[in-house]
């Protein structure tokens, strides 16, 4: 397992994580000079932000600071209520993952949605089986136009209780039951993003990651789950405040060959959304280095 | 699979479901006759509430009313940071085991729990793994002594938002997988009690319910999965407010063998724990025989 004590250079900042800072929405072009500051190598930043700071003006600036991407989020959300959503929503897959290349990330990260409407409080259908059918569908349509563009696919398993409104596929077993049936040779090009907060729970973690392997574990996302959680999207904690076994984790996918970054993702809107940024990344990399 | 549209013969009420109303709390013998006045044939009690009403009491009261049971609420709760603990949590569902059998429950549910300490936020170890060998052990142990009494457990997984605190037994799968180690026979003594805001979301749902067969379906919870969901205990719906399949569902465990009662599990602090009980109760009915 490798050693994080010493250095931060494994480590990646998801954009979200300092998104709000003193509880204001800060720009993803500031967001990339502070990592620059912070010595960080690689982030993981969001569509949006990256929308409203401008395509190829971050994809320069990451350049002029020599930051890496250790993915991009996030395509999916296939499921639709008819043809005509199904088709829009594969049509803003193919513009996620030219992005992905713009950007030259390594894997462009789909949380694939789940029952269209859901997540506004109105589900258009209840069906979670026909969810599943549409994100398979849209995966094998995405993967092809990924194949083309040289863009692997990272499918991130959301957990169960994400799977009304954002995810219909809620554990590593069935995202990898997915990637085998659609490629079955393994190439490289479709896997898996494995967050910690989505899946510390399962009791199949262990033998899913050695299922895996280095070609599927496209990246590897941490936070921790805190007692009590008090929302179901935006309470995650920081690495070492709640009860995940982060380093038992991380030597499972990493006795199965992933040897990339670890890309922290706190969502917080109570306590490191309000912090600033500095303090934030600070904590992160201390955190990084003694307990992930 | 059979008609619930007629009549409320197999309906069943947690009391939990009932407990406040108005937002005051309500007593296991108030609770107990106005189940009676709405025609409801069976319940199922908590201890705490039964230890308030008085054991033999609450007994004699629902033999006065011919109210049965359809499960006892609940043992489990095996995990600790040492033997004494370990110990006293044994004790504890033996005394549980005895109570379900003076009320002629038909089986003890288990709501197995998980770290220790961290339903309190302080967890006094975070080793899953542990908690689940310690819950292993527990229900060995519990199901010795249940042997003897003549009392089924009802291994009940719990949604793994309640992982780190009530339950770390998460799927239907490994609940079987618990049954089928200690109870090869397929006595009838170790079996599930399925709750569908638990595992609705679960991809192996349908196949695994299939696998369990009439002799481990001990028990059938149901109550509807809100968008949003504003809290990770007590914001459960109604059934037919959220997306939970209920009458897909019904139907597999139907299939399956199950022919019990279908109990109304409901924790909702802000709306229905603010309702009448007679509301509650009549709107249980409605529900059950209209959607459930």
């Amino acid at each position: 397992m490798r050693d994080f004590s010493n250095d931060h250079r494994w480590l990646s900042i998801n954009t979200a994580t300092v998104r709000r800072q003193k509880g204001e929405e800060v720009g993803l072009a500031r967001i990339i000079d502070q990592c620059a500051e912070h010595g960080v190598r690689a982030i993981s930043p969001w569509r949006d932000q990256v929308a409203a700071a401008g395509l190829d003006k971050v994809a320069a600036q990451l350049r002029a600071h020599g930051i890496g991407l250790s993915g991009y989020c996030r395509g999916g959300f296939y499921p639709a209520p008819d043809a005509a959503g199904l088709k829009a929503a594969l049509e803003d897959n193919y513009r996620a993952i030219d992005e992905a290349k713009t950007l030259d990330a390594p894997c462009l990260v789909l949380v694939v949605g789940s029952l269209p409407g859901a997540l506004a409080g109105k589900a258009a259908y209840t069906d979670i089986g026909r969810a599943r059918n549409e994100v398979f569908d849209g995966i094998a349509a995405s993967l092809e136009y990924a194949r083309k563009v040289g863009m692997p696919l990272a499918i991130e398993p959301l957990h169960p209780m994400q799977a009304a409104e954002r995810a219909c596929i809620n554990t590593l077993e069935q995202a990898l039951d997915i990637c085998d049936a659609l490629d079955p040779q393994d190439s490289g090009m479709l896997g898996v993003a494995l967050d910690v907060y989505h899946v510390w729970w399962d009791p199949k973690l262990q033998q899913q990651i050695a299922r895996a392997g280095k070609k599927r574990l496209l990246a590897y996302h941490v936070c921790d789950w805190l007692t009590p959680t008090r929302d179901l999207l935006n309470d995650r904690g920081m690495m070492g405040d709640g009860v995940i076994e982060l380093k038992k984790i991380r030597g499972w996918i990493e006795a199965a060959g992933y040897a990339g970054y670890s890309e922290v993702e706190i969502f917080s809107t109570q306590d490191w959304w309000q912090r600033s940024g500095e303090e934030t990344l600070a904590t992160c990399i201390e955190r990084h280095r003694s307990v992930v």
